[in-house]
């Protein structure tokens, strides 16, 4: 049990990660503001992107560095709670595209590409042998979690490991600014999401539940009756590591991992759809911290996306109508949080640039 | 006076440059969507990204290029309105940010630069002598427009000469698939943009004077006056080339130019602010192809912007409350730009890659 988390369950390896973030106050945000108004530009007159620069000043220093390195960590993993017909998708589908990862064809593999940021896929909790796959980390917990509908998707063990893998990947990645970029993969994972997010906010189920990859309204019925299940083994209990071993994702752990080994690491991390922002909201909730470092990319079409944001208290980015996940949507937002952070860094100020301010008569 | 467009006004040349316009064709639209469902993710459910990769299927044929050439133009002029105070700013700033430009010190050079395109400063216009500044493409039509609330804004050969100017700066630059940005600057413009998108919509002007560089209650009655009077002229006339003579700018009418050039040429065409999407609107009503090369990169915060998209039925890619025009919105959008071709371009499909599709069972 970490003390400055107030939650239980995590493992003393845990307890380290969380104990190791820092509040993200590497710039004095009136003093930020200040830098921003100083730019040749009418204030705020870049809206929300000035938001952002002013979150990266806060996590990296004033000004914020290029960010050369960009990567969205892709979490797989399968869930028990497939097996009532949930998804739209056969669980087969996991495995599969972990190998489309791995041979660069998914989408997200393609946005990254195109915006200059690699994509690490992860085996955290696959039902297939990908051992033979290269260009996949394997690092595998446990073949999928337990249905959830019936019992408890993970043991504590298990969510304490696949939140080390996650931490793992980022520290042994991340060696200079690199933005974190949370993707994942894993068929009926929108079911485990809306457990997760009714258990964390306590909004009605009903606005948490969505059509995930395309399931119609009887397959709805079955998420909420599953979800129901599982949260009725909560009882209410919002501790995010209990609620991750009742009704959890071993993928979704892993982002947690991620999330709270970036933040620990003084890195930016760009959320992406509703699974990915379900393990970041869990990741708050065991260390507020966190909160500072999170940049949500986007607002997606699955209607408890909005839900979870309103609870992290974040403006995305985009709203597409992006419902995808894989981190296609945190790929997208890395150009921006480049372009935010070159504003505080590259920016003429009026004073340097000889530029006239406002008026001073003009009403 | 063009035979397809059946507008007045146009010179031979601007008339040839119409002309030219073919629509954006080069694909069929129900293949493209079919190539879309296609590939690993469920239909769909990249949302805006799939449409925008459709657009440029539609103009560049399918799958699209890579875009290593990104441009914005950034044409700045002066108006005489600017001295009925309708700006925050004192007039001498457009001159100035064209030094800034120059040297690269501006919000949108800085996002340029970060998002790999480059920016092309042009006085088009600038009441002041920046014949020794280098780094800018001098082609000044006239020292700013006359003041649109006593007179017509400019004469019927100076609207053809800057449209003409903007169709140049394309032609001389584009060798190849290539991300056109409308970028703009120019104190006072907002009053003629505002002016513009009355003509054109009908829409009350109410909803189309808003508060531009940060302009108080008693400067946006002044604009509307101003507007006023200029409408009056125009008496109920949504003529193109008319409404660019009695309430234009200069670097409206260039960027018009740029719209139609590209078009032309078969480039996607970005649109920018409030601004930069008034000319959008113009070129469309010159040739109402140009419609299917426009790519809405934002919606501002200045109020009349979202009519515009509207009277265009364009969905911008961001809403960020961004207010500065100069094609910072354009240059942030061209990542997006490049990723949804991309994702034509690269994307395994279902089949290649062995990837299972939906469920039939699945309600």
């Amino acid at each position: 049990m970490s003390a400055s988390s107030g939650v239980s369950g995590g493992s003393p390896r845990v307890a380290e990660l969380i104990e190791r973030i820092r509040p993200a106050t590497a710039a004095e945000p009136s003093a930020v503001q200040r830098h921003l108004d100083s730019l040749t530009k009418p204030p705020g007159s870049l809206g929300e992107l000035e938001s952002v620069a002013l979150r990266l000043a806060m996590i990296y220093g004033d000004p914020p560095p290029s960010f050369e390195s960009r990567v969205v960590f892709v979490l797989a993993a399968d869930h028990g709670v497939a097996s009532q017909a949930v998804s739209a998708y056969p669980r087969e589908v996991t495995a599969e595209m972990c190998r489309n990862y791995a041979r660069g064809g998914a989408a997200v593999c393609t946005i990254a590409r195109s915006v200059g940021a690699d994509v690490v896929a992860v085996d955290v909790g696959v039902d297939a042998d990908l051992s033979a796959v290269t260009g996949l980390v394997h690092a595998k917990v446990r073949r999928g979690t337990r249905d959830l509908a019936s019992e408890p998707a993970l043991r504590a063990a298990e969510v304490n490991a696949a939140i080390l893998v996650g931490a793992g990947l980022v520290s042994g990645r991340v060696r200079g600014p690199t933005l974190v970029g949370l993707g994942e993969m894993g068929i009926g994972n929108t079911t485990a999401a809306s457990a997760i997010a009714t258990a964390l906010t306590g909004a009605p189920l009903d606005r948490l539940v969505g059509p995930g990859t395309g399931v119609g309204l009887a397959g709805m019925a079955r998420k909420r009756a599953a979800i129901e299940a599982g949260l009725g083994r909560l009882d209410g209990s919002a501790d995010p590591f209990e609620v991750l071993a009742e009704v959890g994702g071993l993928e979704i752990a892993g982002l947690v991992g991620v999330a709270l080994g970036a933040a620990g690491l003084r890195q930016a991390v760009v959320t992406d759809g509703f699974i990915a922002t379900a393990a970041a909201l869990l990741a708050t909730r065991m260390c507020p911290a966190v909160r500072g470092y999170l940049v949500a990319a986007h607002c997606g079409a699955e209607p408890g996306h909005r839900v979870l944001l309103e609870a992290l208290g974040l403006r995305p980015i985009f709203e597409l109508g992006m419902r995808l996940g894989e981190g296609t949507g945190a790929a997208l937002a890395f150009p921006v949080l480049g372009a935010a952070g070159a504003l505080l860094r590259e920016m003429a100020t009026f004073e340097a640039a000889g530029v006239s301010g406002p008026r001073a008569e003009v009403p």
